[in-house]
C-alpha cells in the first residue's frame, strides 16, 4: 500500500526534522531539498526513506548538525574541503558551490571532500553546475558492500558516478549510476516482493552466484558493473576504484573497507585511514570549450538521434540518461510523492520520538 | 606462430614508416612511441598491428601528416584543440601537454579535441600526466560499433575511459577500459581461434544474442558494459555517452553515428556534424588537493589492501588495474615484442609499398 504526500508537506516535515537535530535554517532547507528532490525524481531509496537513518547517526554523534565546513587546501581550480562530520546533504552542495565559483573564475573547479557523510543522490549536486551552463560531475564513496573481481570480500561501496550536461530543447542529460551491477535499492525491492534477484548481481561469501535478495545479511557481496570477469566486471571494479580514489585518497577520507557504515548499529572501523567518507565534485564551464549555445544545440541533436534509434522492441525505445527521473519529477510535482507504508510508519515514529508534528 | 622483435628494432621501423608519410622527426618519434608502448604493454590490438591502417588513411588524405595543431578556444584551466586532421597519436599528446601546463599554472587542465583521428591507447596519454605527479584522464570517441540499450543500431564507439593515478612503492594505477562489454580486439582473438564468444558481448541486427565472432560483418553490434538491461547495460551506455559528449559535442568533433570510420575502405558519413573524431584529456595536480607524498602513501595502502584481498580461487588474486600491462612492459622490454605472423606479413608488405628497409 502506498500513501501520497504533496511535495510541500513532505518538505516542511523534513525541514522540521533537520531543525530538531539542531541544523541551521539554511542547512535544514538544503538537506530537505536534496531528499525531496530524490523522491520527486523517483529515486525513493535515497529520499525521505533515509531520513531516520541520518537522525540515528546524529544521535550516535556520528553526524555533526552544526559543522564548520571549510576549504583546507586549494589552487585556482582545485580544493579540498573538510566537512567537519556534517550531513553530506549539506557538505556536498557547499563543495559544489566552490567548484562552480572556481569554474567561473578559471574555467573549471574540482573539489575533493573528506570528513563527510552520505550525500543523497549524486545527480542533485551535478545539476547545481548545469544550472550555471556548466557540466557537473559528482561522485562519492560509500560503505563497503561490493567485492572486487576475483574476491568475495566487501571492499568497495556502490560508489556512484554522475555526469550531467545541459541541453537546450531537452532537459539536462544526467548519467547517474552506481558502479555495481545492481544498487542496494534494487535488492530492497526484491526483498519486499519476496522474489529472487537475477544471477550476476550478488555472490555469496564463498564467491558463488546466489539469487537470494537477503544474502547480504549472511556475508554475500554485490558485484561490480559487468557482473563477472568474462563480461567486464574488472571494468566496474576499475570505475569503483576511481570513485574511491578521487573521493577519499585525494581528500584524506576513509577509503575501501575503512569507509564508515551508514547504518548506526554498525560501528566505524577502529583503525581509520582518514576522516569520514569522501566525495568528489566538479564543474566545467561549457563556454570554456565552445560557445554554450553551440554546445547545447549539438546536445539536442545528440539526444534526438539517440531517441530516434530504431528500437529492438517497438514498445521500448532508447532511453536518454536522466529522462525517466525528469518525467517522474514533472509528474510527482503535480500528483504528489507516493511513500510505501513502512516508510510512512517510520516517519511517524520519528516525529513522535523527536516531539514534532506528525506527518 | 609468433616472431619476436626487439623494442628498438620495431621502434626504428615504425618511425621510418611515419617519416615516409611525411611526418616531422618529432612527430614520427612520438607516434611510434605511442604504438610501441602499446605493444610493450601487451595491448597488441593497438600497436604496430594498426600501422598500415594509419598509412591507408593517409593515402586517402584522411590523415594529415603535417598538421598545424592549435588551441582554438581557452580559459586558464580549459581549452579546445583543433587537430587539423593529424594523427591522433600526435594530437592527443599535444593536447595532454596543454592540460599539464594549465594544471601547473592553476591546479588542473582540461582539453577537448576535435578534428583528430585514432589516438592509440588511452593509457599512454593519461600516463604523461602521472609522470608530473598528476592524475591523468584520457577519453576518445570512435567509429560506431556499439548499440545503445534497447536498440540494435550501431551508434557509439567502444569509447574508452582512462584514469591514471601515481603511487609510490607501486607502479601507477591505470584504469583503461572500453565502455563496451567487450572490445573489438577480443572479437579478433576469438575470430583467429575460430571460437564462439560468450553470450552478452554481441547482438545481431535484430537485437538477438549471438555468439558468432564474425557477426559484426553482417550488421551485428557490440553491447555496452553491463551486457543487458537487467545487468546494467544502460550504465555502460551512459558512460559511453559521457565519453562521446566530452570528446566531441564539447569540442566540435563528430559524435555518435557520425564518427568517421578508422578503416579506409569505408567512407566517412556524407553529412558530418563536426570535424574528425574527438578526444578529452585532463590533468589534475595531486598537490592541488593534498601533499603528493601523502596521496602516494595512501595509494600504496589502497593497492596493498586490494592486492591482499582474499581470493575466491587461491590461484587467482585480485588484480590492480594496470598491473598486467605493467608486468608485460617489464617483460617485453627485455625479451622483445611478439607479433603474430599476419602482422609481420602486413608490415613487410607495407615496407615494400613504401620502399623502406623491411622489418
Amino acid at each position: 500500500m502506498e500513501l501520497s504526500f504533496s511535495e510541500s508537506h513532505l518538505r516542511k516535515f523534513t525541514e522540521q526534522v533537520f531543525l530538531t537535530m539542531g541544523c541551521s535554517h539554511e542547512h535544514a532547507r538544503l538537506a530537505a531539498d536534496v531528499l525531496i528532490r530524490s523522491d520527486l525524481r523517483g529515486i525513493d531509496s535515497h529520499g525521505v526513506a533515509r531520513l531516520s537513518g541520518y537522525v540515528r547517526l546524529w544521535k550516535k554523534k556520528r553526524i555533526n548538525s552544526t559543522p564548520d565546513i571549510r576549504v583546507v587546501h586549494e589552487t585556482p581550480s582545485t580544493a579540498t574541503v573538510d566537512g567537519d562530520a556534517g550531513l553530506g546533504l549539506v557538505v556536498a552542495p557547499f563543495a559544489m558551490n566552490i567548484a562552480i565559483q572556481k569554474a567561473k573564475a578559471c574555467g573549471s573547479g574540482w573539489v575533493s571532500v573528506k570528513n563527510s557523510n552520505h550525500f543523497g543522490i549524486a545527480g542533485y549536486h551535478a545539476l547545481l553546475a548545469v544550472e550555471q551552463d556548466m557540466i557537473g560531475i559528482a561522485m562519492t564513496n560509500a560503505s563497503p558492500l561490493v567485492a572486487p573481481t576475483n574476491s568475495a570480500e566487501r571492499l568497495l561501496g556502490t560508489n556512484p558516478m554522475c555526469y550531467a550536461f545541459p541541453a537546450s530543447k531537452y532537459p539536462p542529460m544526467v548519467v547517474d549510476m552506481a558502479t555495481s551491477a545492481a544498487a542496494n535499492g534494487k535488492l530492497e525491492i526484491a526483498q519486499r516482493a519476496g522474489k529472487p534477484v537475477p544471477e550476476g548481481w550478488i555472490i555469496d561469501k564463498l564467491g558463488k552466484a546466489t539469487r537470494d535478495p537477503h544474502a547480504l545479511k549472511s556475508g554475500a557481496s554485490l558485484v561490480p558493473l559487468g557482473s563477472d570477469k568474462e563480461h567486464g566486471s574488472h571494468k566496474g571494479f576499475g570505475l569503483s576504484a576511481t570513485v574511491d580514489i578521487l573521493s577519499a585518497v585525494l581528500s584524506g577520507a576513509n577509503y575501501g573497507p575503512w569507509v564508515p557504515p551508514f547504518v548506526s548499529f554498525l560501528e566505524p572501523p577502529a583503525d581509520p585511514v582518514g576522516e569520514g567518507l569522501g566525495h568528489f565534485l566538479g564543474a566545467m564551464r561549457v563556454d570554456g570549450f565552445r560557445p554554450a549555445d553551440e554546445f547545447k544545440a549539438h546536445m539536442d541533436q545528440w539526444i534526438e538521434r539517440f531517441k530516434s534509434a530504431k528500437p529492438i522492441d517497438p514498445n521500448t525505445p532508447v532511453i536518454i540518461p536522466g529522462e525517466p527521473e525528469q518525467e517522474a519529477e514533472l509528474e510527482r510535482k503535480s500528483t504528489g510523492i507516493p511513500l510505501v507504508e513502512s516508510v510512512v510508519e517510520d516517519l511517524r515514529n520519528l516525529a513522535s520520538q523527536l516531539g514534532i508534528q506528525p506527518l
